[in-house]
């Protein structure tokens, strides 16, 4: 099996699971309770936070754990949304936005939010001047992500969070779902007020996140009860898994330097053999991109049955990010960036993890290249 | 040791964990993935959902999974209130819910809703004529909790149900979290609309739950995005999560039977012993209360005295539900029971599992009374 498909989802590290395991069999307390069970387990809840906000290089109560991207993304806008609605109800964000962003925008505009969606060039990028440019004076948040779930585009990260200095009451999210460990990020640094990642992303496990709020912001709770992560997120915390969320996230960092080039180096090669293909149009930029998302069309070929006919030989690839891939609509940053439909049609999502090798990429490429053909000559 | 905090959290089966292993490292693939490995997760979370649904006696469509009772509880209430408020914004609860409802109720009444918290009677109980005495023509909601965690009362949920059937407009959301595989509820018979479950309170896994929506019932979605969960609860499913709280619910469920026979057993001696102990309150009511809670005083003992000496035995109780237990505030249910303050500031709360043995009630017994012995020494 050839798994290109790590921005859906990865395969959990074998480590991750131990851990899950100990955590969940020996120390299954519950942390909120007063006996040692229970101080054992917020112990171990706590050494998580502090080693995720280490590599983070952040605070540990900067660290809220969530059950995942879309809670993660979900808490962070409709928070500060809710919050902060008498002060302005304007959000500014991107037409290439995670769907777990949009939707909740959407969710926002008929709460009487007004939302401004902005356009990217064809490279799928947004850019800081028009992110300015649609600063009003009711605007309370900017929520950008940090790189394109479907075409890898690296977002203006640092220069929107040194643009917004200038706006100190606008709160800036940053959807660092795709990017955490591929691309480098200073939270401090950007000026990112909140940041949403998810375990499952990085080989930990799915059902687990994290969002990062910065000292001194505040949010109005999704989750309201029993008052677990300082009143933001309230619900008995999933220990075990955010024990391996943590373990997941120190590997991945680990492994990131040697991962990166392995990557940037499948990417390449990839890059250049599929280029030299016949009708491919290659979306995902040259220069400004993710390491691990290389997204291509095949000209005349409909994605569904390019991944469908890949997949008998093993090779694993997608259509567009995972929610959206039975929606059958052709993908919106592609669109966004002016690709025409039929190209969107038929385009292909290739995504790495630190683990695949080049012999890997050189039989998915054959592969590749004998579907074309076979395709190809039956369409004719 | 002897674990007598069932009510806070269990400890997982090992069978749950093994399938929690299995579908993690082997059908790892995301289940909106077109390609097989996505198709092999789809099925395995569908089997899932249609296990949970056998075991609930209602349609598959009818279980959403969730990250655990917080989220089912939040789900339910902002849902329905959110989707509902052009129609009326009353809504009707108990005063002695989980955190989870009341801190939910406390943020709609913020929102501009309108709260009835009703009262209890000496035992913990809502009367049925309270709740329809409180109905009004703009109430929308009614969310009573079946067992209640802290003394482990049952509510009237058939009598609410049958009454609420003259009130069709009226959603009725029942908080199952502390009674499910103890305390029969049968969820079409008893008119419920929307019922929450947490598994790791039936030895499933911390970070997953259920919400049963009953077919036609709607909840504006609190977590949007990638429309996973027939678009009610988007984010990456955690199907490794969700075939584990099948597998403990069906265990749970099979052991049921005998489960409750030996807790009752176990019930009817601990409190034939306790209350034959001097100064000793017992606050569960001896009948229409749950068979694995136990909620009695000891005067001039405080709470969180006693349970650190009781856990030098290797017994470990509560004071209070677990997420309360930092508070320092005595119990909310037993106040509003009538239960004067000192006594409720020496509460202690024993729950059991189907698994715990009238040997560990009698070892832990002995340790009752030595602690009891020594602490009135001490204080005297």
């Amino acid at each position: 099996m050839i798994y290109f498909d790590n921005s859906a989802t990865t395969k959990p590290y074998k480590e991750v699971l131990d851990s899950f395991i100990t955590v969940s069999s020996e120390y299954f307390g519950n942390p909120s309770s007063l006996h040692s069970l229970g101080g054992q387990a917020e112990k171990l809840l706590n050494q998580a936070r502090g080693q995720v906000a280490k590599l983070l290089k952040v605070k540990p109560a900067e660290i809220y754990f969530t059950s995942g991207g879309t809670e993660s993304n979900n808490m962070a806008i409709k928070g500060a949304a809710f919050l902060n609605r008498n002060k302005g109800r304007h959000i500014i964000t991107s037409s290439v936005e995670h769907a777990s962003v949009l939707a909740v925008m959407e969710q926002l505009a008929g709460e009487g939010f007004d939302i401004t969606y902005l356009p990217v060039d064809h490279e799928g990028r947004v850019s800081v001047h028009d992110v300015e440019k649609a600063i009003r004076k009711d605007t309370i948040l900017v929520s950008i992500m940090q790189v394109n779930n479907e075409v890898g585009t690296i977002q203006p990260i640092l220069e929107i969070g040194e643009m917004l200095k200038k706006y100190p009451t606008i709160l800036f999210h940053v959807d660092s779902v795709q990017a955490i460990g591929k691309v480098p990020l200073s939270l401090y640094q950007h000026k990112v007020d909140f940041c949403s990642l998810s375990a499952h992303k990085f080989h930990g496990l799915k059902g687990t996140g994290v969002l990062f709020v910065r000292e001194g912001a505040r949010l109005a709770p999704l989750l309201s009860g029993g008052n677990q992560e300082r009143k933001m997120r309230s619900g008995t915390e999933n220990v075990a898994g955010f024990v391996a969320l943590a373990k997941a996230l120190r590997m991945t960092m680990g492994k990131s330097e040697l991962g990166i080039t392995n990557m940037k180096e499948i990417q390449s090669s990839l890059r250049k053999k599929l280029s030299e293909l016949e009708g491919v149009k290659i979306h995902t930029p040259f220069e400004g991109a993710a390491p691990h998302i290389m997204n291509f069309s095949l000209e005349g070929i409909k994605s569904e049955v390019f991944i469908h006919a890949l997949e008998t030989d093993g090779v694993f690839v997608s259509t567009t990010s995972a929610c959206s891939s039975k929606k059958k609509s052709p993908s919106k940053t592609l669109l966004a960036m002016g690709v025409p439909d039929d190209l969107a049609d038929s385009s292909i999502r290739i995504s790495l993890s630190f683990d695949n090798t080049q012999e890997e990429a050189v039989a998915a490429f054959s592969s590749i290249k004998r579907c074309v053909n076979q395709l190809r000559k039956v369409m004719k």
